[in-house]
């Protein structure tokens, strides 16, 4: 829906100087999110940030369904069931909303609203999986999760309803055959993350931090404006542990009984947040082509009635009809704009929406046979001849996608400060550290650091950070190397620390 | 996922003899869903099961994507919202499960899992529309809902999670505009229940029976094999009843404040539950080509290793290849089942799966460059050349489609017994209420009745039925006559009567 009523909004927007204010209000104009409705972390999504959000889905379930299978489990959760897993239900315990009544009854067994859902497909696992033959298994489902956020919750990134949890569940028959699904997985959010034109970095998350009950977890993190990351994807080895809970065994080629080997991944509606926080500017949003609901606007510039051609239709609009149908033809998400405003209301309102080509045809185009094509991400303007409309909207589209990757990736890379020397927890001057401190305020700072919680937790109170872990997957150079704890001078390997969500 | 260790069940699918079992058994077999999640009515989605579902919303998307835009609004519900509308929650107050908790801490204000969101939505309605330039708004959702069902529950038929409740919300400037919009809804629906095959009958529920909050219901109807009705979609006109209540107001071209009229209308997965129901058979599924996972299965009839061609290849499996890729471009979703299974074997699993067309391709065919098509539907066989493969493939199943859909009408449309005379409350013999009794156990009854609620539970007490309306928007003569009500005599409409879930 569009408000028609809708009247301009009156704060400057500002996403550097002011990102918070600048996220909220993008929500609102761009009509992604209203946040007006009366419980804490739960949103309605608008019409077009649903589109949106269909589009960036959409290309996760296509390239999950190469090789998963998509499938559907409850939301309840039966407390004794989720209580089985002792080391993940510490992980989450304060955070599980809770059904306890039916009507007026209470329930014998009170009902978890999912935080995340292992409890709810393993014990299933067990009953679907009998032998070597059943596996690999790999599903996942894209549903709604529920976590009691107390800290500020807001929206798509803290939010106390998930509308959009992807979480993908294997087994396996071997350790060596969950860490190869493990690279896979990596390989596939590499995939997706790279078709949303953002830009992330691969930890290890220290042992200290991992999902419960994982042997090791995996995550992507992206840069949001204000200097801080945001985990927006995370793969988990489990290995055996939650299969010895929920007692999940194959028969082998031999006969014998073994427990399957496990992995889970998830993607939450962050990954929609990171689109709009990591493209956007001060005039709205700035959405890739790939998942813009809308990939070219068609504004027609008419001045006034007298430009009406013999047959009584007016020129202008019926080069707009052509071009649009054209466009539709050729597989594009195009839209006429023959609304009745000036040409500016319109500009404005599909820039803030993020549209990234907007082709203006007024009668001197006209005369020349040729349109305007305005791009979104740049100033760029450029004729285009009538006839060539359809392969022209193609190139340009595919350029602003790699132009807005490639400059994303670039803001990246520019605020990761890697510490060139070793500097150690003694010897650290205050001058050293309070730069740390400065660099660690706009982005990510790379830095040795062991493996042990103690040295990590003093680190984070030292700088004001988190650890985020080791770059593993990296494709970087120069990254690998081995130094000294700057805590404790043991050996320790490069890690990534900085302020996050 | 497909059992690939799964050994043949024993019980005998018998449909018309125990339809409850059959469908029990069909959900499994089939690998629709699985019933064995430890908590009461609510299942787990089978990835086959879940492609059939995707099928089946992706028709009801595509329609509603006409006039309708897609959102998606909270599940949480406040406790005071939901009781804002006192006839409205007098229908839903025993049915709500409620959040009490968030870890250990008891909520301020207790959640409702929405059973349905009017009381969720229109608040947010309130704030969105503003002008008679917002009015038409059409959205729509489609999303778990929630109903603590103490009855037996089934599953896609009575449960406690929905998992997919497409709910749509409109609102209009006048009332004529809304009765318009239910016009437009029945058309919607009829639209979609026939691309799923469905036959259904339509009725305006009773006065005493209809949605809590509206003016009055239509329901779409359809009988199950054992001789009940099931509701497969509702329509309501709401008026202004919601409107007051969340004080839903536009300002008219005259400037004046007015309330909207609204209508809403939802369908659940009981869809999914009358395909396989309707259609199904002894051995199986019976999918209409629409909503077909797979439409054509290739079954290559291999008996030895003999059977090499001179380049090393197997010139039958050659030839399914090709047939399996010419029908893949054609759009086809076709499926090769090149496993190591017995033909038989391969013939038990496609037809309990439902796919429609099976293509059976073997040495003798190869001699005559021909193929064998099995209908699942019948037991038609018929040799094709397998240079004409793909245009007869889509013919085929185009007929497949139009003849599973003739043949579920005709069955409905043989078990709906007109009473062609007045049977009057103080005369009716008992014979002739025995033998009304005995057609409402098998199928849908019409006969007159007045518009009292005493005169329809004495009638639904004397018959062992429900009282599903007056039959309107019909298609067949003859149906639209008055007459006099059978309990008291008095004026009276056509009303459909049946046994119903």
């Amino acid at each position: 829906m569009q408000h028609k009523t809708e009247t301009k909004a009156e704060i400057v927007l500002q996403k550097e100087n002011n990102f918070s204010e600048w996220y909220s209000e993008i929500l609102k104009r761009a009509e992604i999110l209203d946040i007006r409705y009366p419980v804490k972390g739960v949103y309605v999504w608008y019409p077009y940030g649903y589109k949106i959000r269909n589009l960036v889905y959409g290309i996760l379930r296509s390239l999950l369904d190469n090789e998963h299978e998509e499938v559907q489990f409850p939301l309840f959760i039966p407390k004794d069931e989720l209580m089985k897993e002792k080391e993940h239900i510490k992980g989450f315990e304060d955070e599980v909303f809770w059904v306890t009544k039916g009507g007026s009854t209470e329930l014998d067994i009170p009902l978890a609203l999912r935080p995340t859902s292992e409890t709810a497909i393993y014990p299933v696992f067990k009953v679907w999986i009998r032998s070597h033959r059943d596996l690999p298994l790999r599903i996942y489902q894209i549903v709604n999760t529920f976590r009691y956020e107390t800290k500020h919750t807001r929206p798509l990134i803290r939010l106390r309803e998930i509308t959009s949890f992807k979480e993908a569940h294997t087994a396996h028959v071997s350790r060596a055959d969950a860490e190869e699904q493990v690279k896979k997985a990596v390989a596939l959010y590499k995939s997706f993350f790279d078709q949303l034109a953002i830009p992330y970095v691969i930890t290890q998350r220290p042992a200290w931090d991992k999902f419960p009950g994982a042997v090791y977890s995996i995550a992507f993190d992206t840069l949001m404006p204000d200097g801080r990351t945001l985990q927006i994807g995370t793969i988990h080895l489990l290995g055996e542990s939650f299969a010895r809970t929920f007692d999940i065994k194959y028969e082998d080629k031999d006969g014998s009984l073994k427990f399957v080997n496990q992995t889970c991944y998830g993607i939450s509606e962050r990954c929609v947040a990171s689109v709009i926080a990591i493209h956007g500017d001060d005039h709205g949003l700035v959405l890739p082509p790939k998942v813009a609901p809308i990939q070219v606007v068609i504004v027609p510039i008419v001045f006034s009635s007298k430009e009406e051609s013999n047959n009584g239709g007016n020129p202008v609009e019926e080069a707009c009809v052509t071009v649009y149908e054209e466009l539709k033809r050729a597989g594009i998400r195009a839209f006429l704009d023959n609304s009745e405003d000036r040409p500016g209301a319109k500009y404005y309102r599909w820039e803030m929406k993020g549209v990234p080509l907007r082709i203006e045809i007024g009668p001197r185009d006209l005369k020349t046979n040729s349109c305007e094509f305005v791009r979104r991400d740049n100033p760029k303007k450029m004729h285009v001849p009538l006839n060539e409309v359809a392969p022209e909207v193609k190139r340009t589209l595919e350029e602003i996608q790699v132009s807005i990757h490639e400059e994303a990736k670039e803001a990246l890379r520019n605020t990761i400060y890697h510490t060139d020397e070793n500097i150690k927890g003694a010897e650290n001057s205050e001058e050293k550290m309070a730069e740390l401190r400065r660099k660690a305020e706009r982005g990510i700072v790379s830095l040795f650091l062991c493996d042990s919680e103690r040295c990590g937790q003093e680190l984070e109170e030292l700088l004001g950070v988190s650890v985020l872990g080791e770059a593993v997957y990296e494709t970087e150079e120069g990254e690998k190397s081995e130094g000294e704890c700057m805590i404790c001078s043991r050996k320790a390997k490069r890690v990534y620390v900085a302020r996050a969500y």
